[in-house]
């Protein structure tokens, strides 16, 4: 069967991005599971791959690769295809841990030359900079590209710093917001994955306040929709959407509030009549016990903290992050660039690897689904 | 050493309160902590006692207790005490697990009569009533006069109904705001106890608009100094509080919302310049597996999901509730009535269990605590 092709990014090169993708790649039970491609600063990934005694991954070189022009309709063919096999299977050697090269530094042909230019300052390591922004930014425009173009099933990004991408002077705060940009899609949600939960927020990164002014009828219905679509892909069936109540019991028939009957009621009601089994408002705090025993497959929780303290606390090491409404898939590790550890061999890849087995399984999915469709 | 004395309410006696009470008495390893007296109705625990093969325990008639009457301060003693002879050792048999009496309906001598008027209605099992909000508003103001009297170290409260203190006619929707009342105190607080965390709220029923308005320094700094309070009176010694943060990630410096920075940072520092232990704002969804993992005493939360969601997912089957601002210590079991399983002997007592042992813990720490004062 032909394996499901998954692109992953640097992030940036000055934190622990190359590290966590070298270490999750080397896991026979992570880089097994798909064509992993690394797109990246090459040097960033010797560095590691050195001083951990790992193998150096296929690596698409990012400082070369073309990005997005700023303006272009995500989704619209470039005139210029780099060179990229990605989804001829023979471009997978025959012997060796598939998405690993078995020697040399890649085994992915690449059309522009492969060397960072010599006029530039190289990434310091274990703290924020511009150039480690730069890079991660590059690796992240160049990864656009190849998925804007169908070159792999899913995207995986290592961490990037708000503080470098500040001092790069770039104006997204996070690589999410960059993505927004890229697609020209500005109503994101984030699904949040660890142990056994999986949890899509209705707002994120909003004070609390904004974050209630953020639960409306549309916005709660828009990420009822995008919890049932991810749903599918990640289980292959419908799932059973569990929506949270916003006030304490949610709202108790509307004594404690009125948002859970005006806003949520009516999105779920909407919601089921068009097929989506969900359910709710329901009250969060004993929702998240019986979700975490398997009573539900998804919830869809209201603000941050409502669904981040559940997921870190039954999963603390493993939590991935997959950005809804883009036109591809996208996995993150659900942790920051972490200067402090960066470069002392001490990351530890399991919220990567845990990203990229979600990936390789989503991705494979859909290459299985189409195959289904005749 | 003389043990403490805790007394433990029947709560609605058409609910699970009285089958809760004698499985915990009935655990050696629970009965056996304090000198427990049930305040209730004696025909209730007979019934239960009967169905279950479980001994009657030390019962104070509350039909026939004095009750409190309306407007009298707390605190002020009343003119006639009822016959208990609480603080006498004696009074506790020589064999026989103590708590639990060896044979009798009832080993604590009662001045008046300990049977039920004639003409009362029984209270109708696994269903709310008008009758079983009565008993256990009974139970609740002769326990609150006992308590108010230095009777017990401790109360220990069973559940009650909204809906049944509605049909009844009370004009409070729980306990704890009948607690309020009869102790003329309005502001009180909950912590909540469950497998490693101990959360205080801010505000728990409130919506979550309201909830936000009532973050304010004086309330947060109230609520710290009752977490302080309660963790000296519970560990023993002075407790690490730590207080979570309003805003995801704490707000971040006042990006996401100002209540962290204007609100909760001066009340951390106004508490660490009384001597409080106390540190935050911090992150919730990061502060609370730090918690778990026993990195702090207590957890300040600032609304009901923040605190209830982790405690809920902790210790599902074994929250205890503590109101904090009354003249006593009140513990009480963190569900409610469960009239659908009621006078099935299906009910299960961890919840009442671990209220009645740290009632016990709690109580006993004081008289340690008295012994050692000169």
């Amino acid at each position: 069967m032909r394996k499901p092709r998954v692109l992953v990014t640097s992030g940036d090169p000055g934190g622990v991005g190359p590290e966590l993708v070298l270490r999750a790649l080397a896991d026979p039970e992570v880089g097994g599971l798909a064509d992993f491609t690394v797109v990246g600063s090459p040097a960033s990934f010797r560095r590691d791959a050195e001083a951990l005694g790992l193998p150096m991954p296929s690596i698409l070189p990012a400082d070369d690769s073309p990005g997005v022009p700023a303006g272009r309709p995500p989704g619209v063919p470039a005139r210029d295809r780099p060179g990229v096999p990605a989804s001829d299977p023979s471009g997978v050697p025959a012997s060796g841990p598939p998405g690993v090269a078995a020697g040399g530094p890649s085994r992915v042909p690449v059309s522009g030359p492969a060397r960072a230019p010599a006029d530039r300052p190289p990434v310091p390591v274990g703290r924020p900079s511009a150039e480690g922004a730069r890079a991660a930014v590059k690796a992240l425009a160049a990864a656009v590209a190849l998925m804007a173009w169908g070159e792999a099933g899913a995207l995986v990004t290592a961490p990037v710093s708000k503080e470098a991408l500040r001092l790069g002077g770039y104006p997204w705060p996070g690589q999410t917001e960059m993505l927004a940009d890229l697609c020209a899609t500005g109503d994101l949600r984030v699904l949040l994955m660890a142990g056994p939960l999986r949890v899509v927020h209705v707002t994120a990164h909003r004070s609390l306040r904004e974050a209630i002014d953020g639960v409306t009828s549309a916005s709660v219905l828009r990420t009822i929709g995008l919890a049932d679509d991810i749903g599918r892909r990640l289980l292959g069936r419908s799932p059973r959407v569990a929506v949270a109540g916003l006030n304490p019991h949610a709202g108790e028939h509307g004594i404690l509030g009125d948002e859970d009957e005006e806003a949520i009621r009516p999105a779920v009601a909407e919601a089921r009549s068009l097929g989506i089994d969900a359910s709710g408002p329901l009250s969060a705090d004993t929702l998240f016990p019986r979700a975490a025993a398997g009573e539900t497959d998804l919830v869809v929780a209201m603000y941050h903290d409502q669904g981040h303290i559940p997921v870190k606390l039954l999963g603390p090491d493993e939590g991935v992050a997959v950005t809804l409404g883009l036109p591809f898939l996208r996995m993150s590790p659900d942790h920051g660039a972490a200067f402090d550890i960066a470069g002392k061999g001490a990351a530890r890849a399991g919220s990567m690897k845990a990203a990229m087995r979600a990936a390789a399984e989503a991705a494979g999915r859909d290459i299985a689904d189409t195959r289904g469709t005749p």
